[in-house]
């Protein structure tokens, strides 16, 4: 990536309840910068079609404002029953339609990848990944709720992913010759 | 329902692949009508966030055409690999999102009671739900591909629910008195 090119990525935890999020900027070699995060809260009593309208309709409004040219996005825990897990199935769907139709890059990652960029180890607790949120954004408290943490933390994971060195190809004179 | 009313029925089998539907017509008393039926078929070389565009795009299409009152979709089966079906919940969420979007009536059926309803078994076979539904729409073909069958049936399986008859309130002169 250029040292010019600013880069805003939205970072999403999906949840059928409760949906964290944050918006990250990458400016170049200058510190990551937090522009916004939340949750999108689903009611209770409404059906799974009326909450997925909602999952949908708040972050579709979150790319019209924010503009972000890359979704982060958790991938689904296989380790949870199987129906709360095709659930979360829907809630992904909505979320990855609404980036796919505004011709976003998507980049998926599992919560263990998530917490190991952040935090250094796959197996790190919510607090680790909250405190590491905190200071790698260099912020006076950690977000709140908790899955608005997350969601910071799944943009954090495509930031700090590491700008490969480009590999140029390689010059004959620069072949050392051999006896 | 009073006899004059027609509802148009959405009948879907989703897919990440193919999604078969089918819209039904049911007008009052008069034998059920057949007004489409066909796949939604995805390519396989595209990313799963193209597919959902693809199918959240189709039956939105479907819904502005025809209009029609109930999504009537099949419900995921739970037996198949987990990978599969959490993949599939992808695709019914954007489905169930176009629902509820154009703000229609959403029934969930699994596969086995829209054998049964079709087929008068949940352990119908593939050609007996295809030979059913030939026979209760007057076909002179089954609807092909498999999964379009598929679609058809789901619309049938809520068109053909009894219509409960109404429970008028008990009346005090109705009441045989004791003794």
């Amino acid at each position: 990536m250029p040292e010019s090119e600013s880069v805003v990525v939205l970072g999403i935890d999906p949840g059928t309840a409760v949906t964290g999020y944050g918006i990250v900027r990458k400016d170049g070699r200058n510190p990551l910068t937090l522009v916004e995060c939340g949750v999108i809260r689903t009611k209770p009593r409404d059906t799974l079609p009326q909450r997925l309208q909602e999952i949908h309709e708040g972050v579709s409004e979150l790319i019209r404002r924010h503009k972000p040219r890359v979704l982060s996005i958790e991938d689904i825990f296989y380790a949870r029953n199987v129906r709360t897990t095709v659930v979360l199935g829907h809630a992904r769907g909505v979320i990855l339609l609404a980036a796919a139709h505004a011709g976003m890059e998507i980049h998926e990652y599992p919560p263990s990848e998530i917490k190991k960029a952040v935090a250094g180890t796959g197996a790190a607790t919510k607090l680790q990944v909250q405190f590491m949120v905190m200071r790698l954004l260099r912020l006076k408290s950690a977000p709140q709720p908790t899955d608005a943490a997350d969601g910071v933390a799944a943009a954090l994971a495509w930031a700090l992913a590491p700008d490969l060195p480009k590999i140029e190809p390689m010059r004959r004179d620069y072949i050392i010759p051999t006896g």
